[in-house]
């Protein structure tokens, strides 16, 4: 019985320390917003900032505003899902610990490569810069691979990682919908390579669309085995 | 059994990860308030810093003690709010999920708008400058009003997400409090916009006040509901 | 049965919101100590780096390192008290929470203050600066006094939030130990202003030496209601 | 019963609390590597921005990087091991509080040292620069040497905190790969002195591969153990 407990707890605080990692990424972003600096050793500027100057400053900010928004939607997107998938686990080996780490360690290295890639947005567009796009792209292609794999591993009854077994209907569609990411981030870079980072820039907006599609085509099913009665 | 711990971890994990980002961005107020630099690279001007030059350079600090100590009590006022409302929580379902992360979102924007507006509150006074309180005000009214949907979804019976049902009374209040907030801060904006930013930035006093007001009117009724006996 | 459950949750997410807290503060602490930075533009000086010149640099840091330690074991040391407090404490209430929240916004300060502390400690000794010493010793009052105030109210039994009581004996000693920083620290400021900084800076190594006499007086009965069997 | 739940929730918050400290110090690592800075005031510099600028600045930053992932790896494999620890421990005392906020002292300050030996990492080679390979030895050492004092402590039956006892064999293995991290480490500080800076750097290289032969000859103990079943 005490067993037991501890086998739960054991499970339980993997999870909890991938919150907790989830948790300080998702904050951390903000930190890459600098705020705007008008002021100046010399006291007379700093009696002439005006509200045309800081907006003009804030507008400069919109592309880390951007970059700010997307990360925050996309790890919290896979946070949701980390949490669903964790729904299922009932039980953990030192792979799966292993696993997730790596899962995490591209989710950390998030704040950096967005704020590398809002900082050269402006650039992006203007110059064709690619490379801040292809390190952006690269960065989540890892986070969603890594999920996709840990889908795979947690329902191989072989590890007896999930009792009672995942419905094969949901399993199916929750590898597809964490395969979804990654491919299109993927298909951003002959976009950019090709033809032009501008058009590259808005393909991820397709991913809510998609995702919405996906979703609307399981709801059925997870409200049954979700909702709690 | 099992299964039914299982959910009761899922919603924890929700509510904890919630607390870490509060935690987090909470303790990275902090950060904005970067210590005072009276060094310079030459040694003779080292030796001659004085408690006069270092209170003068903590005096320049005060508008951002004021900014961290406001934006302090204000995320711990609503994480006491959260922490309440999900006492009477007892399931979870996706749309919680999200409303919870955007809920977030507000919290964790919150170190930026604080630090944007306490950088430039000397400024405000002086210059009669609004757009800092602007964006301070609306970052406050995104925590208030997702804060405000966030009780209205949880207590709709048709979501049962509240098993038993919260007290009609209790919920009004709730809800009622939720909005104060958001309220007030919105009303700062025509009063500095018309009127005279310093009159704006002291509205907030009137928070405690009138939440205190609410408060001993629900008193009776809260210790029914809350006091362990 | 449930109901039991999650008031009990309800107090436990009270105390890791906390630890999140305490968490993250003593993990910012390390964030004051900058990497000494040599590099320059002139690719011919990065060349010319030596371990001379980077101990050289380290040294100038000794001070960071000492406030980084002596705060890392303050911070530490808090947290075993609120550990062992809470270890008694089995309700909650919303004042608990209010209390907590205003102990956790001295903890939350101290990255700050450390910083100010140890960015001028060797201004302090060198030009007997008083004012960094008393902001780091005003702050650490902040904790010890709350701290105090907690366990008072924890153990007012009209408060209903220790069952069974803390042993009379034992909160005696609680109440004395979590007196002694905040008296010490106190004590720092006559020192300081009186006779010289410099034996005021050493005197928290008193702390130590004096819990441990206090702790030596109270060990037994502490293993008595401590040690799990 | 509850008293029984008491105890174990006051352990479980001592292992919360190190994986918040662990997640933090983890995160706080992607801090270090700074975003490449091209900008200029210059609007002209600006517009001349290029990926193979670009580029060239990102493999500046390679050994960053490199410092990034040992230490995401090293941190993990602590988290690792401190999980599997903390698996077979069932009550806690006051020493061993401070024990593992000691061994956090050494998981805090990894960010520091990581961000001060990936700085100079270049200079390391250049100029056998041998002080910050020192640092980060020494800091490695710590949290191995305090880990093996912790196997220790815990499987020490007069403390009774490990009930059932530790398996011998187990144990054995256990403490023998806490030691390997800080003997390989240490070993470093000789081949530098004595040989080459640029052989020691890649000395670290032989622990997963002396990990992996120590766990192989452990594997079949170790799921008879672990996994669940």
């Amino acid at each position: 019985m005490y067993n037991e407990h501890k086998k739960e707890f054991q499970l339980e605080r993997l999870i909890l320390f991938s919150d907790a990692v989830f948790a300080i990424a998702i904050t951390l972003l903000v930190l890459e917003i600098k705020i705007p600096d008008l002021h100046s050793a010399d006291e007379h500027v700093k009696s002439t900032i005006t509200d045309t100057a800081l907006l003009d400053s804030l507008r400069k900010l919109i592309p880390k505003f951007m970059g700010f928004i997307i990360s925050f939607v996309l790890i919290g997107l896979y946070w949701t899902i980390h949490h669903r998938m964790f729904g299922y686990v009932t039980a953990y080996n030192h792979n799966l610990l292993r696993l997730n780490l790596f899962f995490l360690f591209f989710i950390v290295l998030m704040p950096f490569s967005t704020g590398f890639y809002s900082e050269y947005a402006g650039g992006m567009v203007r110059n064709q810069l690619k490379l801040p796009l292809t390190f952006y792209v690269l960065n989540f292609c890892g986070v969603g691979f890594l999920n996709y794999i840990m889908w795979r591993y947690i329902s191989n009854p072989k590890h007896k990682l999930a009792t009672p077994p995942i419905d094969p209907q949901t399993l199916k569609l929750a590898k597809l919908r964490s395969l979804i990411v990654p491919v299109i981030f993927l298909s951003m870079l002959p976009v950019a390579y090709l033809t032009n980072v501008l058009v590259a820039v808005y393909m991820p907006m397709l991913i809510p669309v998609i995702m919405k599609i996906l979703k609307r085509r399981a709801n059925k099913k997870y409200h049954i085995t979700h909702t709690p009665n």
